[in-house]
């Protein structure tokens, strides 16, 4: 059973526990408050409906230490496990206040991070014995970018820049304003430091060409057919990386990874994860 | 063409954006700075590459205004409009930089919530006929509660309660607790203000008697099946509105609406929903 | 003695304590770091020197644990118990630059919550034996709203609706921009969620009329004097809850309750109260 | 008519603002979003219902156009004003909803400055011939020392420090951890920087003379009986400044004033002050 | 070994950590995550390699706490100790990714409020012997100037007024505005509350004059030579505080000294002092 | 004239210039409210009483347009100007309240920024001819990280990595964590994302070689005597870049960029620039 330590400061999640729990508790859980007593103590089990990946365990448990620091948790699986379905993975003992009200928003958490980490684990087992990653995008919901390509991560892919910050990534609209491929690649290498490598869109194998010419440490080949992404990967084969972006699917993905990609980028695994169906059960 | 405005407060949204705008941008668009002049000016307009319904059309306006107060920007198309593949929505002019930085925040929040919407038209168009109303539930995305729960509005859904403040559910734990139905109902009554009202869940027939009998304002019926759910409908009729719940797909939601019940509600509106294929044609 | 639980979350009260100590010890207490060692050691007993009902001592024991977390604080007497002149509720110990740069922040936040209850505990005295229920109303003062209404309930009484989110109440200018009372009350009915109900204003017995004709859930009777709020309590039995609102004080307040009205909302409960002398026997 | 510029930043006031009208209107003002087509304009005007003095009336404008930016407020009096009953002292124009969901907020402002500004009136009329000056103190409401204090100006009184961080004053409990008035008065002195006096607290005559001997800039005179505070302000003139201090009222003022005391610090101007009856005329 | 105790709320520390190790930290420490497994342990002493003088030992040590609550921090020395070069005054044990994450961050606290009290005590030097006080101004860095006006102190000097809130300084500007220093020092004297004193700035001495035909409280010597600063000081002799202040450096610091002129205030203290050497040896 | 954008977001300068603000004025300029009229206007030009190079002037016109939104204000220079004694660089027109409260927060941006701005052009002109690159480091002030990076580049030198997200730099302690140079760097090479790159630490030509084989993207020669250093940039050619840290001057800065490194970090840059001589005339 490995173990995913989480990779983001505490400052971070606490600041969006405290907003989840705010907007859903906001001025009170009127419903608990008028039925359960302050003193009453009780435990719960979360555990998935259906096979997946874990991913927001250590979150899930934070939001009911957050709510009640009496509340004591107990994790049975770590992120990046396998769930099968019916077997607890998180058991939670504390005032039944805090489980009560708790509930909802750390089932929020665990199922769409799940969601990701269980869609993710898909794609990476689609292209199995390949020499492709799978790597996130930046397509992610507004607000949980770090939890999100964290999730990624725990279903076994790979990250891209995390932001606009870490990385270059010179589009068809960049290049246009610099005159040439070459130019952008030039004016962006005597601007950004040292350590950010460049990359930059081809959506044919002239410009592929172009940004070989200009020493490009990257070439994202965007929505080329197959045929032609082979012939684009041999052409940068020892001279750049190669992604291959645009509408990929779990049906189209293997296609891709045979053509000798360096890296496949998937959107959906973070704009259109479903739910993993996890849920919890309570004794009060 | 109908108008939906935002019936959230702008401070709500702005730190949304803020938020938003933090983890992707960071310590700067590094590809944008390096390559765009800051005096660059260009347009661009938001189309669909699929159908859908819109929403989320005035939030990514402000992306780009939030951005720089320059951007000058026009909604051809209003939240709720149906889109057709290709037809332009929201058109932008402005400093060319705050375009191209602002283009992926501006899209996640469209894709999402547009998302939403379509899928919710999609519940509201299988009970097109019968009396039931789709809702929604607090199965959100942590801190996007109020975008969303706008979304499933726009997308001619209604909602649940918002949050845990605004309305009594009373569950099962809940029950446990309190040692019955009628007096968790009572307790509730004698706790919450006189213009909420409390609604109880219901496994079987017997818990809706109980419920009919203490008065409760409304049950959910949680997990029946159709045949039950409409015994159970027939039973509450004129003494408490019916709420179906339990994993409703657009396959089965229509026989949950044709047994009588007041209200649907579905998680997968706002856990689930897939992105709509938004994307924005930029002139540099 | 009872025993009041903090009916909201902990991040609330530290935030609103944290701006309290910031606008009060800012950049330093200049006087306390100049005057008294770091390791000295103290002790405190909060009493009144009235009597009055006690509120927000858990608030006030948070305010030196928040300044040093090595204070002790022991509650005495729980929120809710009748003080007697000069008997301590709240003890505390520990770090003496702590205890004298935190009392008057806490001192404020005990005499003004404990003033609004033992206000609140006159006024549903004065209704004993009838079947009214005092309410509080949103005249209460900025940034302490739900502390307020908390110690209104530990005065004995309820709240009214907690703000414009958790409620409908219609009133003239709402009525009169959509035409007449059943179609403002349909309208409602149609917008909000189905755990909101909807209460109406009515200022004479016609709108009283119109108002049970549309259904609304409750009518708030605006100054009425008692034999017209007898007719229209009279009126609405079974049909509708009644509110007696306008101006009412200690004086009137039994003259309403008799009319048989329902719940009687008093705005000076949380706007006009006047503190309750309590301090702190410090001893360095 | 004078005009009192408000004497803190617009950042400060913007903050209070935003937690009152978050605290109010939450997740979204339901009645006036169900009810008030977004495009309709009104008026309104604030009035007293009592004579009184006002305050406030520059962030009860801004509380409107904090909600909507098109909202256009003309300030009939200024801050400091005399208010006649039923007088309109200012006028709001714009979107409906804008003026309905933030009435209450700028009403709350409003009620509560004005109230404090008006008693501090009276006690300023108390004194009116003596060379008393009549000051606040620390005993203000969580969250808004800032309004307030700015409001006991507009009353015509003058403020005490701001905070602990602004003046010294030695209280009782400072003295026995130094051992003597002579040892506190200096450890205060070669402590706190070269712009802040020191001010210190006596309860007998034994301790002015104490505090004369060492220099105090000025003495806090508690609660002495009239006759011992006449031989104290004597004892200290020309030596170090008077304030009386001491459950003060509007009947004990003016013999206090009579002493010869420089400063009467009335507590009750800032904890006590009752809301004036302040109201909005709306036309929709 | 002195103990200077850390005279400003931990809220106010703990704001600038989190916004340091935010600009820092950002999306991660990247290079620590991949290296370092979360379990393995280590630790560090931090040591300064030239001689100065300790301050933020308290600071350092939280920044390490503040990533993991494991880290167990011991101070070898306090605030104020000179330091060797290679003496280690802090010790840090615990989990090897919080050190090494945490270091630069600690180290820049450490290296400029260090800086800062080396440079203070080396001005303090220069004058001993004399009755000046060495005081620095509000030429701080933006964002730290508690922490900086702290380390003034650490290094044996004092402290001006903390900000525009707590002393008054009339400047040319202000004096053009009122007419006459006589106008000016009456305005003020009106206007601020009587803890805190008047000081005015004068170029000449017809200023010096008339400051004290004022009764200004103090006078700030605004560039004086030596002897007209002599006379100066002279003349307001008994009758109000005297300040040195423009571009004193440690060559020109005791003249002014010797005019017998009670305070000299350096800029350079706060806004030119080079950071000191300190590094951190870690054991992994 | 040159005109250098400001790189990153407004909501960054703005926090910024907010908490700037609230130090320093806090609950107010005392001293400015008791003596200028709120409605009177003046003027005030900057300019620097020694030669240097201008960073911040946008920073510091926005502190006046932030306290008063009359405020009007006119870059004369634009930041990388070289700046004349004596010579006007920003205007600044309006409420002279605002000039005076903003004046001092103003200088210190200014002040600060254009000091690191003229050593860094220092630095810069010491290897003029060299094909070395002078670069910044970590070690800048807490909480001003974006904007004295961004001053560097105004005094046109170049950035090292922002912080520790987007950038690898393995030092000593990690590679003991990782039993060899070649296992840090394969380690990092399969976590970090495909844009970053990787850079190791080597302090003897060794720990170079090594670093070759393991492929690095570049090495950082640490406290190299320039022999070595020479050898080491020799062995490197072709293979990796290469980074001269630790120590260096202005003294020993063109010996460095002498051995034929491409890039030479300056730590001094940010942590130890002295404030450059810039004050505010002004006209009341």
């Amino acid at each position: 059973m490995s173990d995913y330590s989480l990779p983001f400061s505490l400052d971070h999640v606490d600041e969006i526990l405290r907003r989840a729990l705010a907007e859903d508790v906001g001025a009170g859980d009127v419903t608990t408050l008028a039925l359960i007593p302050a003193d009453q103590v009780g435990s719960a089990v979360a555990h998935s409906k259906e096979p997946g990946v874990l991913a927001g365990n250590a979150i899930a448990a934070r939001v009911f230490t957050h709510l009640d620091s009496r509340v004591r948790t107990t994790k049975l699986l770590s992120d990046g496990a396998l769930l099968a379905p019916g077997a607890g993975f998180l058991q939670i003992e504390g005032p039944l206040q805090a489980i009560l009200t708790g509930e909802r928003v750390a089932l929020n958490f665990l199922r769409h991070l799940s969601g990701i980490a269980t869609l993710t684990r898909d794609f990476v087992q689609a292209v199995a014995g390949t020499d492709a990653q799978i790597i996130d995008t930046r397509k992610t919901t507004p607000g949980l970018r770090l939890l999100e390509k964290y999730a990624v991560r725990v279903g076994g892919a790979r990250n891209h820049r995390i932001g606009l910050f870490d990385g270059v990534l010179i589009k068809d609209n960049h290049i246009a304003a610099c005159g040439s491929i070459a130019s952008a690649v030039n004016s962006a290498r005597s601007s950004v430091h040292h350590l950010i490598k460049i990359q930059i869109e081809a959506k044919t194998l002239e410009q592929v060409a172009e940004a070989l010419e200009a020493s490009a440490d990257g070439i994202l080949l965007d929505n080329m057919p197959p045929e032609t992404m082979s012939a684009a990967v041999e052409m940068a084969r020892d001279r750049a990386f190669t992604e291959a972006s645009g509408g990929i699917t779990l049906e189209t993905v293997r296609a891709a990874a045979r053509t000798g990609v360096n890296l496949i980028s998937v959107g959906m695994l973070t704009h259109s994860a479903a739910a993993l169906d996890i849920s919890l059960d309570i004794k009060g």
